[in-house]
């Protein structure tokens, strides 16, 4: 283990930005293009530590609004931060904290998500001026944003001072810098003001730092607009971050998202790690790694897995569109055929689709357990294979068989 | 592992009912005493199987009128039964659906319970007619037990033969016999009555059951009845059933239930291991085993860990009456020692009291998770040391050290 955070670039696919290459954090290495499970609470939802490590979780992201508001960051350092805290001996990453501030008053509940509108949500925002979400129970100012707690309504204020303080009590091993996450419904004029106040933000978060062994990543902005997204990434990419992330609307479509890639990675330096927040889809984390990201965050694996949405191969038979088997279908209810036969995971391997549609109709807590662990198995094996494409030089092929199975997008 | 059920005792404590023996069923043995985790819905809440096994779980019992409603015993029927269903290699009893199809219309919205009324719910059928069970939503005749499910309403009929038939499909090692177990509420008259019809169908059981290699239990009733007690005991007992059960109302408090203990066992042939149904707590472990019991089921390790209470040593400072810490409590919000410091738990081993405070706080799925591990383990652990303490002679001053350190019983 390395004392002091550092990225090592191994090698660049010829003609692409996809690259291997390896993290080091005083809580060991991270191998990269990497996926790492979200865990909210200071807890992957329903893993125990040892299951994640066996899965081969080489990292995961806690979220610091969560954690500050319970049980409180003081709480946290007081067993000298997350590690010890939770018992996990992996790197981990704290996100800011803003974008829950912002978005569980206003975002969530008008089906706003990273990419457009949630689906089957409509579009609530419809004739919205523009900086809506500044009327929700997120107040921002040019210092920083109040807002209320989603658990009791007390009055909470996060600036960048705050936000770092914070998360140098949680302790993790990357950190981000407090950011304004703006909405894709924002307009150019909102999310060009919106992205000048976190670039001064983006300064006084390098400012407010103290001398920890954290490596701090600053975040592009910039929504879906070339000209904001490129001067978003000469301004970050010109501070001493040690790791870049990239945030903010990705656009109304999975199109729109890789354009914001192409605008903004080829800028960005490459002696530093790029992440990109939240995202994605299997089919994400092959067009994102194509285009440079080194590691990803995303809730889908797990959130899925307790809706009863396990990962399958695009093209299974009755699979869903989003590569997923519902398991609560009647259709399953006498299957004795694992979810995936050629899963080595524990759940595919000790179970059948019949005894797991039954658990999760049961709203049995196994369910929710071996659901996660066939989840997060099956996103990390799809992790090591691309790695491996990476390394021998076979990623595009790999790319293009896995997402030839795929049902055409709906959008 | 024999094909055959057979019971073996090794040795009995002098002047003492207690008794050290082994069970061996088509799916291994069961040192006894032993506790059985109930796994209601085939699986035990929380667990995965691999995780029972290393907690040291030699068996467990799951509840044949939910799996005859859910996922229905001809799903269970398909997969070669329980065992191949939820993937548990070792032994498993299976009940006979009736204290459920009795109990879950009547006795669990009424507030009873095996032994009295359960704390907090008064006594709500005070001034009910004998025989109230009927009126509730089962209703009992000569020949079995009509009654609506708990899930929808849908209607339902249990008798012996119906009864012996889904635990056959069902598969378990060792299944019960079809009786009624009266309520605690009951006269003397109704429990007569309901006594003779236990023993009507408890000889249509032995009729009914085919050629399997399950064990079929019979199961003595009569209430808190001296006489009735004594009349099922010499009944059941002169019965070719391969195990002996007590179920039934076993009073109002727990020196009742030690009092039909020994009016029970000591009829019973001794060549036939004794199971006492859904008890107990700690305390009950000791006075039960001294009284000649061999296994238990219970699910009040699981379901104490759910409502976050895990298991002490009886003395240990903060902690409950009933021998827990409620990690729920303020007082755990910053104390970084495990919830016993003597525990070898994976629970123990790896994750303070704060910790789990803000699991539970959280109703994150790894607080239920670790919770349940930690009981079991508490609890399990307990049986072998009694069971070691049998072996050489020393259960008198086990049980006297372990009970001493108690709070003097409420009642």
């Amino acid at each position: 283990m390395s004392e002091h955070f550092s990225f090592t670039e191994h090698r660049r696919l010829p003609g692409m930005a996809a690259r291997r290459g390896r993290i080091d954090t005083p809580h060991g290495s991270i191998e990269t293009p990497e996926f790492l499970p979200v865990g909210t609470m200071a807890t992957v939802k329903g893993m125990m530590p040892r299951d994640l490590e066996a899965l081969g979780a080489q990292g995961m992201l806690s979220n610091t609004y969560h954690l500050y508001l319970r049980p409180g960051a003081d709480v946290v350092e007081e067993f000298g931060g997350l590690h010890n805290f939770m018992n996990w001996k992996r790197p981990v990453m704290t996100d800011s904290g803003g974008f829950q501030a912002f978005s569980l008053g206003s975002a969530r509940e008008h089906g706003v998500g990273k990419i457009g509108v949630f689906p089957g949500h409509g579009n609530p925002l419809a004739g919205r001026p523009a900086g809506w979400a500044e009327e929700a129970l997120a107040h921002i100012d040019e210092d920083g944003v109040s807002f209320r707690s989603h658990l009791d309504g007390s009055k909470h204020r996060l600036n960048p001072e705050i936000s770092i303080r914070i998360q140098e009590q949680l302790g993790a091993d990357m950190i981000l810098a407090f950011d304004e996450c703006t909405s894709p419904m924002a307009s150019y004029e909102y999310t060009a003001q919106a992205l000048e106040r976190t670039h001064r933000w983006a300064v006084r978060c390098l400012e407010a730092r103290r001398d920890t062994p954290q490596a701090l990543y600053g975040i592009v902005q910039g929504g879906e607009w070339q000209d904001l997204r490129e001067r978003s990434v000469e301004f970050i990419g010109s501070l001493p971050f040690q790791g870049l992330a990239i945030g903010g609307s990705l656009g109304k479509s999975k199109q729109d998202m890789h354009r914001v890639l192409d605008w903004t990675v080829p800028g960005l330096p490459s002696d530093r790690p790029r992440h990109l927040l939240g995202i994605g889809e299997v089919d994400d984390l092959f067009e994102c790694v194509e285009r440079g990201i080194d590691t990803f965050d995303c809730v889908i694996p797990t959130r899925f897995a307790r809706t009863a949405n396990l990962f399958v191969p695009f093209g299974t038979e009755g699979a869903s569109k989003r590569g997923t088997l519902v398991l609560r279908h009647t259709i399953h209810a006498r299957d004795q055929r694992p979810v995936d036969p050629d899963c080595e995971c524990y759940c595919c391997r000790n179970f059948s689709r019949a005894y797991l549609r039954h658990l999760f109709k049961a709203d049995e807590i196994l369910a929710y357990v071996l659901g996660t662990i066939h989840n997060l198995h099956f996103m990390l094996k799809l992790m090591r294979t691309i790695r491996a494409s990476l390394d021998d030089g076979t990623f595009p092929e790999l790319k293009a068989r896995w997402l030839s199975r795929r049902d055409p997008e709906p959008a």
